[in-house]
């Protein structure tokens, strides 16, 4: 009967990171019906972790008016080192993870086939069959938000390495003398263009007596400081901010000028929290840096573009891995 | 008849760059008979460097008293990047090149199938085939002399990007505030470890009244200052050269770090001019600096090894390629 829908036409793709668990159900044709959040609590451990997965699984088949039994399978982009053939995540110290069967005990929560694979990496993968519709043969992903994660297509396929641990684009050392990252170095892309590494130089600012609108909009200490608090208090003038916003966007075009000369993709696709809230003040200024510092003959007729998808990469890459499972 | 040679049993493999022309035989099983030199002189125009080049191929052929008919192919590292199906140079700012079609001219020249690629990838070519067999999955080539060149091989293959420039490592920044680069930016990779940077540290400290056993050798204007010398110095124990050398060794230890997590390879192999002269001072520091600051699980299992072939590699992988036009 064309046109009609079979009993397991859904899939449903789940983004989950050491904040929260974003799980998306969609269409066999990669249309979003509808989408659930949950915290993800990891310090309750990792069966906890993985109950809540599949509750938030279980919560967006129910908000969308379907049962279990019309779902396919479930992709899950998760954070670390994961390799996808063993189902299992090798090491995720933002979880405090090490080597989860997260595949097979999710199989066992959901009797449902799944499949996984890294955030960063589950998110290109929704950039470049959503947005780019599998054209592009080398494409370089760059998810800026909390941290800087990064994924590499080539040849029309992701690209892990060998330790399933490609693309950790966050901690390539910029600066030698810029300041700490988290993993203990100095100067890492990380440090000095994400979310986190804004927030600490306005709050450093701040507390020296720099003078800005976020503290009218959120009081001294900067609770709750948000990228749309940053987006806001650009729009009304704030200087200040701006300037924070745009020397992140300047090591950022740094950032993809070094990795432009390095592996010369077709596409660089810029995506996450950050660029979603700021891609307006960001890509022009990123842009710019990455073709003027690029070798001339290497930048030539590469795009770099902002992802449309936002923080919906990740849940459609996750789908497209769930479709991929089931063939 | 078993053990005879045929007629053509013999490959040539040239590297060529702006400073000279390196021209190797070899036999049908990639063992290296005999080689020659000759300087570029690129100022004369590309049709003379190619006549050079055809040249400097009859000069080895005839060194090992043989004839041109017993050559079956040749292949030809080229600085620059290289379109190899088109047979072309695209770019080549040392050499002033654009667009050239060195295959073609040399195959004219010569009578003979001519295979041509980018040098570094020839290297790496030489590397992979004649040092690991052809074995691992991914490897990175790290090529340090007078400048900083690089090369990828991905899932087996040579992999040279959407523009044929992949590998342009030399041009990573690493200090945003560093020394300036012959590219125009400030901090590369190149501007901080090659053999230029190196000399160029050491030459501006003695004008500023730096002693060193470099200027006893050399006298003070340090003419004719060659890798090899450096090794001499710091063997009869010059600190402020083995200083020199040893902060060289540690900016080539972050590039490999950020490149480890980025690419994730197999195997790191470093070669060229300064890493032949200097290995046992360099490999030890810049190994150390690569494994301390890459992320644990990224760098895990992941060999970094100087290459055995030193400046040969070039020759080898060119014979390689070679090798591969004729079949």
């Amino acid at each position: 009967m064309p046109g009609a829908s079979n009993k397991n036409d859904y899939v449903v793709g789940v983004d989950f990171g050491a904040t929260k668990i974003y799980a998306g159900l969609f269409t066999a044709t990669l249309n979003l019906v509808g989408a659930s959040k949950m915290t993800t609590k990891p310090v309750r451990g990792s069966a906890s972790v993985m109950d809540r997965i599949a509750r938030c699984i279980s919560d967006v088949v129910d908000e969308c008016d379907l049962t279990m039994d019309k779902v396919r399978a479930v992709g899950i982009g998760a954070p670390g080192a994961v390799d996808p053939e063993a189902g299992r995540v090798i090491l995720a110290p933002n979880l405090g993870w090490q080597d989860v069967p997260l595949q097979k005990e999710l199989e066992k929560r959901l009797d449902l086939p799944v499949a996984i694979e890294n955030d960063a990496n589950a998110a290109l993968i929704g950039v470049y069959e959503e947005e780019f519709g599998g054209k592009p043969r080398h494409v370089l992903g760059i998810f800026m938000g909390t941290g800087i994660g990064g994924a590499l297509i080539i040849n029309g396929e992701l690209y892990s390495g060998f330790n399933h641990s490609a693309g950790e684009i966050g901690h390539m050392t910029i600066d030698i003398d810029g300041p700490k990252c988290g993993c203990g170095k100095l100067g890492c892309f990380e440090a000095l263009a994400s979310r986190t590494a804004i927030f600490q130089k306005i709050k450093a600012a701040v507390a020296d007596g720099q003078k800005t609108l976020l503290t009218e909009m959120l009081g001294e200490k900067l609770e709750n400081l948000r990228s749309g608090d940053l987006r806001k208090a650009i729009q009304k003038g704030d200087k200040f901010v701006a300037k924070c916003v745009e020397d992140a966007a300047e090591y950022a075009g740094i950032a993809v000028a070094s990795l432009v000369n390095l592996l010369n993709p077709e596409v660089v696709a810029l995506g996450g929290g950050l660029i979603e809230a700021l891609s307006d003040v960001m890509m022009p200024r990123l842009t710019k840096v990455a073709t003027a510092r690029a070798l001339a003959g290497t930048i030539e007729g590469i795009q770099i573009k902002d992802s449309m998808l936002g923080d919906k990469a990740g849940i459609f890459g996750a789908a497209v891995l769930a479709r991929r499972r089931t063939k």
